[in-house]
């Protein structure tokens, strides 16, 4: 264990991978077992998840400088419907603002004229090469895209004054809403003016 | 798309399971497939990844009121190394505050006498069912316990007044690692006085 008061990444050196196989794959997912040997020699089999390395965005619209959308929608993961942000894989072609703007007309049909990239999370980087885009929209307007959902999406209008209600909710827990929802109502405060800005 | 302003939730009727068969599996991964019949008659087809349902915990651990501390370990999923809160799954037969404490001698070499749970996370409920428990960890001392890492992780004591610069640095992206920190920072002000009390 090295303690460190302060902080300088990059330092160490990564592993080497030996080698890599598929080991097991179904029509979305592809699992790769890797050999690696660690800088001190330690040798260790390890496993990941293969992505499309297409990233994906989380979109906050706000209607106006007091509330933002939320949509319910079912999730087979834990077979419940949860809330949460807007959000969808980047298709190819498509840079981040397109992909949100998009995303944002399928699942809540409004349009955005402005976004702000907040910050770009990873999944869970120990197994995942995911990357999710978390970006605020403005100056929405009413436009909506058939999306490829199996029903309806449930649209809830949320008082931005209310988040603290919002992080009690049962069905309110995915970390990258949780995150979007703090670091949103972070750069809210900190720049109140936002709001009076046009594209 | 149906439009709410305020929120009641388990209203919705989740879709019928018409059959769930495994069909592909590695040491660590399991992957099942879902028929589904959405209460509006839609028929689909949805992949998920079977947990081992055991939960994990991830723990901010303050040995004062001015810092915390966070490890940089060896990420397989994106191959690089990066900053996160020490974190780690139950063991069987472990609750949250047992495993929260091991995890901490494992990882960063230190136990806590009182633990303040913060919210549960989940990981992405669209094809996982994994929670997550965020706790903060007080009154630490000194007790390491062997851990299974391939080789020590770094510590970092970090200030907690610089929570801004962690948010701007670029190993720092784990979205459950970013919920726990704001979560963790917005508790820590509403309540300061946690530092005083004593187990």
């Amino acid at each position: 264990m090295t303690q460190r008061q302060d902080d300088k990444p990059g330092s160490k050196q990564k592993p080497d991978i030996l080698s890599a196989d598929i080991v097991a794959q179904s029509r979305l997912f592809k699992i790769e077992q890797l050999e690696l040997k660690f800088s001190n020699g330690e040798l260790r089999t390890y496993e990941r998840m293969r992505g499309s390395g297409r990233g994906a965005v989380m979109i906050i619209a706000c209607p106006d400088a007091e509330h933002f959308y939320l949509v319910r929608e079912y999730c087979a993961g834990t077979h419940d419907y949860q809330l949460g942000f807007p959000k969808g894989l980047i298709d190819p072609g498509e840079d981040i603002m397109t992909a949100a703007n998009r995303e944002l007309k399928e699942e809540i049909g409004f349009g955005a004229r402005r976004f702000i990239a907040l910050k770009s999370l990873a999944l869970a980087p120990g197994y995942f090469n995911a990357t999710m885009h978390i970006v605020l929209a403005f100056d929405l307007y009413a436009e909506s895209l058939e999306g490829d959902e199996p029903e309806p999406l449930e649209l809830v209008r949320w008082c931005r004054s209310h988040s603290d209600a919002l992080l009690q909710q049962a069905d309110f827990t995915e970390a990258r809403s949780v995150a979007a929802l703090l670091l949103a109502q972070q750069y809210l405060e900190a720049n109140p003016d936002v709001f009076e800005q046009t594209a």
